[in-house]
């Protein structure tokens, strides 16, 4: 994302590091503003996605995500498979074809090894699902204690190939289509059940999954989209609270077309939640011209990771705002989630 | 470095990760040959170091390093001093000019966000001082106890621009030059004395710091070199150890002629370390072509990182071995650390 310097951020308060610091809220945001662009510095795109940048004559992204996730292990997937599939979609969000990947691992003393190697055979299976390897990595080992038996960083090369140089918030137009790659909430839900050792009848699995297969054919094929976002932290609700204020426009999407699993509904209507601020791993909110939104929706949904999509809503005018129309026809204001709703969930 | 297949390892009798696993020793490549070969496959040159890819008709290279020092602080620079300089000069070790850096933090609640501040502006410094800058990160938070504070995982993409397509060991010949770029055992001995609040007299400061200068001088105004290492976990011994084997060749080095700092030697003898195993962050070895020895040092010595380059040994003909020749002119056989001898130092 494009960090937000134009939208109410809540103040410094805080001299210590909280766990909503790691939610990918605006807090996250202002340890951004706050921490990170006065030491990197301007222009600095992004530290939270790929970002753009020329090697050999053409232009590449870069880009890394840590992964904390607890339990290891959950319906779905384990942090093997998202910790690939996290950098993997990463890069196709900034319109780049996945080339190479590197893993370091953060062991906590005492780790057993068949757990390591579980998450590499599934590091392993992610990676050639989205057509890509892991060339590079490291390990280091911390003491009992000093860590929560494993922790992964990825990180990931891409060439850019999406016409136009890439794809960005700055790009989306008023009257763009949103489109949803599938449906929301499953990992968050699948995470949490896990967590909290509920099970769930139908039960709910991790929709994490690389988005390589819909993606590069947009890229290549067509029709290109301005702008796309995965809907990890935050979830679809962040995601498009993040992209109105980066694009400078309004947003308005429909409720009713949101595919939402009944079990995920459920478990979210229990526990409290609200599916639109639940994080996905295998989900994605696309922008492009409305003239085109059927002819990327025949496409993604020839792919089993996107057989759902749907058209959810369509870009205003001027503005920042986010509203959803809800069952009943009324109008609600979505906002960004300021912290952790789902603590560890990646 | 290539991983070695042809050489005694370690039986696999350990089921749990221990410290040691962490050392960058025998008990390190294991757990790459065990765990993560079988699983990212070959052709891997390497998961400890930077790997050359193909991008955009193009050759890169990628490394990646996770760093999990304590202190977080210590003489001489800090966990993100060490963090922009590993991966730069592992960047520089492949025969690449690094180009961009991401970032990984894994914060510990609790974490005071001024501690994070001065973590990075060392890292813009260092990353000013290898003209490359961090261009994508992310943040996420672990409850206290689960973490220690501050982990940083740090990638790099780099152009390979050395002659020859890159350096590696498969390019060292019998007769090879060894060089050394500085004096060694600083950084292990200044983490060392800090952990354990011993304080020498001058006091000892780590030698982290980015190669680049030097480094792009040999790879554009030559002598390029064939192979360069720097000598990190394991130190100078772990590094030749390694590299030896991995080139089949045997290496003699004169201990003599490897410059260590008086303090840095008293403290190895109080604390009962050899300094050819110490780790350092800002000193590698180098191998070219005897003749070219000279104006390889003359480079070197250019350059303020490298000022006290020397001329430390020769490679011999066929085997893997690494003798050293002592002060009373006996042979001494190097051999390659098992596990951790510093633990945490990077």
């Amino acid at each position: 994302m494009v960090v937000r310097m134009n939208c109410p951020l809540p103040n410094s308060r805080y001299s210590a590091i909280t766990m909503a610091h790691g939610g990918g809220g605006t807090l996250t945001e202002t340890l951004i503003r706050d921490v990170f662009l006065p030491a990197f510095g301007q222009p600095t795109p992004s530290l939270l996605d790929a970002t753009p940048f020329a090697i050999g004559g053409g232009r590449a992204a870069l880009t890394t995500d840590s992964y904390v996730v607890q339990p290891l292990f959950f319906p779905g997937g384990d942090i093997g498979t998202l910790a690939v599939c996290g950098t993997v979609n990463d890069l196709l969000m900034a319109g780049a074809r996945p080339i190479a990947l590197s893993a370091g691992f953060i062991l906590e003393e005492g780790l057993p090894i068949e757990t390591l190697r579980r998450v590499a055979a599934s590091m392993r299976a992610a990676a050639e699902a989205a057509n890509v390897r892991v060339i590079a990595g490291d390990t280091k080992v911390v003491g009992r204690g000093a860590g929560d038996g494993l922790y992964i960083t990825t990180s990931g090369v891409g060439e850019i190939i999406a016409p136009g140089g890439g794809l960005s918030p700055e790009r989306i137009r008023p009257g763009d289509a949103i489109l949803l790659t599938g449906d929301i909430g499953r990992h968050g839900m699948a995470v949490m059940a896990t967590r909290h050792g509920l099970t769930f009848s139908p039960p709910i699995a991790s929709d994490c999954a690389p988005l390589a297969a819909p993606m590069l054919e947009l890229f290549t094929s067509g029709p290109p989209p301005h702008c796309a976002r995965d809907l990890t932290r935050g979830g679809l609700g962040g995601a498009l609270c993040e992209l109105a204020q980066s694009a400078g426009l309004d947003f308005e999407i429909e409720e009713t077309a949101i595919p939402v699993e009944p079990s995920v509904r459920h478990a979210c209507e229990l526990l409290g939640f609200d599916p639109l601020f639940v994080p996905n791993e295998g989900c994605a909110a696309i922008f492009l011209p409305h003239d085109q939104a059927d002819a990327a929706l025949a496409c993604l949904r020839r792919h089993e990771v996107s057989a759902r999509a749907a058209l959810i809503g369509r870009v205003g005018g001027r503005g920042g705002a986010v509203a959803a129309r809800t069952a009943l026809g009324t109008l609600r204001r979505l906002l960004a989630p300021s912290g952790e709703q789902l603590p560890r969930i990646c």
